[in-house]
């Protein structure tokens, strides 16, 4: 069956459906956090790095590697059938392609999505001059300035799926937003799935750790927005990591495959570190990504035509003399302007790596200075779901929660900017210089008084305030001042309304399957 | 007498004047710092926020507030015959353009031209692909987190002539890079430029504050460089603020014109607060400062046609609750990008604003998010020359050491970024697949032992190590690092050398010029 990713005026759901979705969004609303800011896309144009000669210079690469050298799908024999069936090579589990055969099978992918949040206002769209951003990934660490750097546990994570339900800035729950140490790793995706349906009404991501996970986290999905609507709509994501080099393990080509199969959307993102998992060059890390990424959205395409994909990338640098990773470097941010314009092309939604990432062990300048560079990179390419656009620390291994707040600031700054502004009379005030002259200051003038509440973004954790008065407040930074902020966020969340039955049926399913499996913690 | 702004390739100096060149490049070679980088130009497109619709119509409103308002030049009758000659229309102290007038005016101004260092391997190039970087510029304090903030002294401001002298990723010295406060105000100037043409080579301000400051700063350089050679090429550059809205004041037009008659680079900025010297919008701010610009740079033109100019602009927003200035803001950003492209259309170098500003009262996270946003959009924009590239804190109130340095590598990275990235044969690195195979790593093929070395970018700041071993090296955040290294180039800076009997003049000259004043302290 081809799945149509509809859009709202296509709208095949039934009847009953559209209520039960209205009703959701009416719940929710009335309890909806008070900053709410309407989903916003971009008006201003893309960044086009490279040139088109350079660009098809890199899709001959990806398409030589894909001929040459190849993909391995290890174990996962439904994979290769699906492959050879599309006429690939396969040699053992190596699957070689003609050039241009890969992209011809991604042209099935939607170049533009819907991604339906239980709160119907929530519902984003993936592709086009849309922008999704959304919190951190896979952190097994948190911290914060007061209680410091700690192991995750799944109150981390309810607490991290709170923030980002009640920031504006970001249009994603997120998916395993922290790593809740203190569960099970075999029941960790239940609690994850619990608290993404019912804390926040955001789209999500669900599990794709082993075959039994990725399937509890679609049944879960569909005991809010039932089967039928899921078997049309995507209401989530899974994150296939390609096993870089050119590796697809069994557990991710088989987690695709049951997303795609259930309807839903697979982001397919290659993982490297320039001169580790591919060669050292920014040219070589985007052939490299976009030759292993088309080959799952091919394979989501071949189970599933029409599945929603993302064409999704986490690459980034390494200082090659200490083998650290880097992270914002420029070299990292030009692969990011790069792979965007290759998923573009490719006509899939894009997430080319960057977000607000860094390798910095504290939330201090060095953070702020990697995490703005990158997040320009990725916004300005004109990227459509941005991961890790918040309180990303330490390359990953830690969510920092006083980060959080200082990357919503810029998050809100990006959103804003990428709104442009106005060359209208009004924008101009001509009257203002009727009621003023040369010399005189323009702040009491009509023009300033009509427009003085919305002309400028409003960050919340910025002070441009006088060094005396921030001296005498205790000369706080900004990480400093993010703590009172979060804190703050915290108390004030409301829990969207949630359908009792439904909110019964999540909570006995999480404890039935918790109770079919003994605890696994490895 | 026309100007000709002289390209290498049209060389009209007189023999002496090369040899003499070709001395003072050998000498001060011999001393150069090792951590010498090749001045960097552009290569990578440059991003176009506005369309050519929205850019028109900021250019007709800057004619409509030239023929409609006008600007003032206040007690400088000098200039206003200029204007009077050239068909303005004059009122008393204000003088009128019809739409194009002044466009037309400034056409006779170089689209590109040289800013010969000292030393020749120093200069540089405004205008074109090329890119020009420059300290902050005017801060009456100075921080570091050894001692603390204080007023800025002649000390300070030799010490970071010293360090941008030091520094591959600055192109230029800088003008009032700090106040030497400690200085009589009426004297500052002749041990400023005593600093620049002594303690560096490269390109550099002159003074501009009183008319006659302004010709000892030229007269200083002639000693240098000699008057033939400055007749015909730029060796400096004045900093001519607009008093916006709408005025120029005898100080400043005085200084332009001091300036431009000796054929050096006047560089006009004007000094825009959104919603305080005009309008709150970005599009009203573009327009005012592109007619506040062009009148100074018509000027320089009738007072000697082909007078080398810089498009300048400092603008920023405020926080209009409160009255707070604020940098690095999304509004001040998108008008750094227009103003660019309207400096382009005009056709000569751009400083459009930004650079590493920002409202921050400490070098943290805040002040690298609101630096870092700011220095994207102007080098991605095009602009040419960046005032305020490094140490600038407190909405310039403070020169930071730490913040200096913290900057440096940003403005690296940024000069590397805009290299963008080969795509040829061997970027794609494909006999390194042939070494490895899928699931291998890259680390130990030629291709990586073949570029490793020089692959990425190396920041001095930034940490991507550990957090066990930055905890135990005592958890220091970018700021604290950043102490020992300005420490390390402070001490590792070597003085280039000078010709002794040049050396000599511009000792006797600011003797000299010191013993004919009495001190003034303000």
């Amino acid at each position: 069956m081809t799945l149509d990713p509809l859009n709202a005026t296509a709208d095949k759901s039934t009847p009953t459906e559209q209520r039960n979705r209205a009703r959701r969004g009416r719940l929710s609303r009335r309890n909806a956090p008070s900053e709410r800011a309407p989903f916003t896309g971009r008006k201003i144009p893309a960044y086009n790095l490279l040139s088109d000669t350079a660009l098809t210079r890199i899709e001959d690469q990806a398409d030589w590697i894909l001929s040459k050298i190849g993909i391995e799908f290890r174990g996962d024999h439904a994979a290769l059938d699906h492959f050879a069936q599309a006429g690939a090579r396969i040699d053992g589990e190596r699957v070689r392609f003609e050039p241009g055969h890969v992209r011809a099978l991604c042209a099935r992918a939607p170049s533009k999505f819907q991604l339906h949040g239980r709160d119907p206002a929530k519902t984003v769209t993936l592709g086009g001059d849309n922008v999704v951003l959304m919190p951190g990934y896979g952190s097994p660490f948190v911290s914060d300035l007061v209680k410091g750097r700690r192991y995750a546990t799944l109150e981390d994570f309810r607490n991290f799926v709170k923030l980002a339900y009640s920031a504006p800035a970001l249009h994603h729950s997120g998916g395993t937003v922290v790593e809740p140490t203190d569960i099970p790793v075999n029941k960790r995706h239940l609690d994850m799935m619990l608290a993404h349906l019912t804390l926040s009404t955001k789209p999500f991501m669900g599990s794709v750790t082993a075959p039994d996970r990725a399937q509890d986290s679609i049944e879960m999905a569909r005991l809010v927005f039932a089967r039928n609507f899921m078997d049309r709509h995507a209401v989530m994501q899974a994150n296939i990591n390609v096993n870089s080099p050119l590796i697809y393990d069994d557990t991710m080509s088989s987690a695709l495959r049951i997303y795609a199969e259930a309807g839903q959307c697979v982001c397919v993102s290659p993982a490297i570190f320039a001169g580790a998992m591919g060669p050292l060059s920014p040219a070589a890390v985007a052939a490299q990504t976009l030759a292993e990424a088309m080959v799952g959205i091919a394979l989501a395409q071949l189970v599933r035509p029409g599945c929603p994909v993302v064409f999704g990338s986490f690459h980034s640098t390494m200082n090659l003399r200490t083998g650290a990773l880097t992270f914002g470097s420029p070299e990292a941010n030009m692969t990011t302007m790069a792979l965007t314009q290759l998923g573009r092309r490719l006509g899939v939604p894009v997430r080319s790596g960057g977000g607000q990432i860094t390798a910095s062990n504290a939330p201090d300048g060095q953070a702020m200075q990697d995490s703005t560079g990158a997040m320009w990179s990725t916004l300005l390419s004109g990227a459509h779901q941005i991961w890790h656009a918040a309180g990303w620390l330490e390359g990953g291994l830690v969510m920092s929660y006083e980060k959080f707040i200082m990357d919503l600031d810029h998050c809100g700054a990006m959103l804003k900017l990428l709104q442009g502004f106005a060359t209208d009379d009004e924008a101009f005030g001509r009257d203002a210089y009727f009621e003023t002259g040369p010399g005189e200051n323009f702040l009491s003038t009509s023009h300033t008084l009509r427009h003085y509440t919305t002309a400028n973004f409003e960050p919340q954790i910025s002070d441009a305030g006088p060094y005396e008065t921030w001296s005498e407040n205790g000369a706080l930074t900004a990480d400093q001042r993010a703590t009172a902020r979060w804190h703050q966020m915290s108390n004030e969340y409301q829990r969207p309304e949630m359908k009792p039955s439904i909110q019964a049926a999540l909570e006995d399913f999480v404890s039935e399957r918790k109770a079919q499996m003994p605890d696994e913690w490895y």
